[in-house]
């Protein structure tokens, strides 16, 4: 037997996935040795504190604050840090000094990604980020490798799991936004600060990566269309329920025709989803995503989208893959985004809406409604109008497809026309 | 710019998918060579028959009847024949004259794939079959590189498309299983001989090749217990329904602990499945494939399990990738097995069972059923028992977990008792 290659493995973050990853590194050692063709050697553990707790045990010897001596030297460097700094800037080390580059930093990516993919493609070295997004569930590399000979139309699908779990909740359960909250937060759902969860920003960022790599543009946090579950009631998951409907908080990427040009949308929000599409049944803090290439058709993923574990595996994928990399010494086709394709504004995609709407209940009010969404361009599909509180009517009503701007010029024109008491909500209809 | 290399091309075969390769290898040159990295230049096509009908139409100069001699100084050879020979002597032909091989066989695989991996090895080249399980879905590579630092517990999933469709057809209308195939067959799912389907040898196929990449071990056709939905009737799909179930033709492989020993269990039958679990609503001609690893637990893989052109996206993902691998010329680790797991034989699997009974309807005959389930050493978990035809009763019994030969030692003494006028069924119950 030909002596195996030892590679100098260095971990950047000792989280809840990082320590799992040193775990994972240390006890299958022999098993991985065979699988990436070399000795994965960790080198050691670069920590802010040395004294902190830690999920697992870690050997003392391998912890240090200094990353910068650890970077230069390795072949691999893991960073599972988060945040833009230091990251950033020890990822740039890393790559300019030879090293093959494992990351599950989000933030990153979705602010900086270009960046550190040219930094990468200049020097010959793989960024790899299959944990950056919905944690185990291989989606970077199929969209990657698996369709590199296709062309990818769109994405959709859960990227975050502690919106999921609390949307779940409220549909199953019938609970209140702030009693989902409060369980997600006791479970470790949610974090201290859940606005990163809540508002949308997590998902955005993932949304941002996938559409990077799906259209080879340059996609960056800012370009992503944001709302957040913010202003997600129980009324209205009950409303959706009742017209077969689920809300849930979808990231889109689709190339569309914007004015002949093609363009491409990238967007995170609340969405209705009809019942019997499989993304309706996608529970607790679980992810999935769709994605729909020319030849290959619908496709979809499906997994756990959190936890130290199963985000471990991830890494552990990359970084075996990374080993094969570096043995192998190929260069390879870089990442650099290479097309150029103009993000639309958010009034340019087409989709259906369902409008909820309070409104007088006198004869003709109606008539004046539908006359608002004929004038705006806006086609009604359905209608279902009931009885509502204090003797006023409700309504709902669901279009057929049309522009966002056309039907948000329409609703402004509803809201000011006296015949409406209140737009309760607005809900794009995905998945179709 | 750098000039780019050009890869010779050689393609085996020209049926449906075949064609579709040809196709998009064409039309999508300039596309395939940014992502590849390199130009793939299209050097012949190799057919039985130059004047054949085509799905698409090709170049008739690319057309040759002289595989060999296509072969040998080709960088990528693709091989879409199908069938044992001379697909088998073309692939060593491909390997040791230094291409690297893409096949869609899983007929050549599950039968030979230990030898063409050997193969490749003792040259440094790779052999990539993406296209070989579930069409387009992305589940080798993921399996082969995802999971590359997991461990993989258990794979179950839908793998046959035509059987599939069959099934759902008898379960959401209610159509018995002669009036399903006609359909089937008029649509294309089934083909002049539908028995590779039926009964099993497909599904039974695509299992021996994903058991073999997950576990490391060599598992031939043979290896495999195999049973197809011949007998599956509206009945039995009735009752399933009736008792919260559906009917799907199965692929299961996991690992397992027989006697002590590390074994593994490749299996394929009609089996049922929760209605609310996401493998229950795959419909028509779609595949699904759960994957349980340790650290990355359940994930779900789902999408169109058949059709040229979907497969060809398959197929020119796996293209893309050995060019890439092509150019950077490293060796990479093979995938010769290093394991060599037992095959356990059926009689050791663990799983809950239904068994469907007609009894003769007096007293004490449960007592008596009941008493011979103990006596096998099955624990009974539910009983259903309703006024059957002909005086008759019908009993259906769940099992708690036993093993499959305490299960059949325990049917057969069912048979054999006055009590019990006819086993109607015994299904196992999976994905739990």
């Amino acid at each position: 037997m030909i002596e195996k290659r030892t590679l100098r493995v260095a971990l950047l973050g000792a989280g809840s996935v990082g320590s799992q990853v040193a775990h994972l590194l240390l006890t299958h050692r022999e098993e991985l040795a065979e699988r990436a063709g070399a000795e994965l050697e960790l080198a050691g553990i670069a920590v802010r504190n040395l004294d902190a707790p830690r999920d697992v045990e870690l050997p003392r010897e391998l912890l240090t604050t200094d990353a910068e001596s650890l970077i230069v030297g390795s072949d691999i460097v893991i960073e599972l840090m988060g945040g833009i700094e230091p990251a950033r800037t020890h990822l740039l080390t890393a790559l300019t000094s030879g090293a093959d580059v494992v990351t599950g930093n989000k933030a990153l990516l979705a602010t900086h990604g270009a960046e550190i993919f040219d930094a990468a493609d200049q020097v010959g070295a793989s960024v790899s980020y299959e944990a950056a997004v919905a944690a185990a569930i291989p989606i970077i590399r199929p969209l990657k490798d698996s369709l590199a000979g296709d062309r990818i139309q769109r994405i959709f699908g859960i990227v975050n799991g502690s919106t999921n779990f609390i949307l779940d909740k409220m549909d199953r359960e019938g609970l209140s936004a702030e009693e989902a909250q409060r369980i997600a937060t006791d479970l470790g759902y949610l974090e201290a600060d859940p606005t990163l969860d809540l508002e949308g920003y997590d998902a955005a960022q993932k949304a941002a990566i996938l559409a990077s790599l799906a259209f080879h543009t340059k996609v960056s946090l800012e370009d992503v269309h944001r709302e957040g579950i913010e202003n997600v009631t129980a009324d209205m998951i009950e409303g959706a329920r009742r017209a077969g409907f689920v809300v849930k908080l979808l990231a889109v990427c689709e190339r569309l025709e914007d004015e002949g040009e093609e363009a491409i949308s990238v967007r995170v929000y609340p969405a209705l989803i009809e019942r019997d599409h499989p993304l309706a049944s996608v529970h607790g803090g679980n992810n999935a995503v769709f994605v729909e290439a020319a030849a290959a058709g619908a496709l979809m993923f499906y997994g756990a989208g959190a936890g130290g574990l199963e985000t471990a595996s991830a890494v552990l994928g990359d970084v075996v893959s990374a080993a094969r990399r570096h043995i192998a010494g190929g260069v390879g086709v870089g990442e650099s985004p290479r097309m150029s394709l103009p993000t639309a504004p958010i009034g340019r995609i087409l989709t259906r809406y369902q409008v909820r709407l309070e409104a007088t209940d006198e004869p003709g009010v109606l008539a004046t409604i539908a006359g608002i969404f004929a004038e705006g361009g806006v086609s009604v599909a359905t209608v279902d109008q009931s009885q509502g509180d204090e003797g006023l009517a409700s309504i709902v009503i669901g279009t057929h497809r049309a522009r966002e701007q056309a039907l948000s010029d329409t609703v402004a024109r509803l809201a000011a026309s006296d015949a409406v008491e209140r737009v309760v909500s607005v809900l794009r209809v995905e998945g179709e």
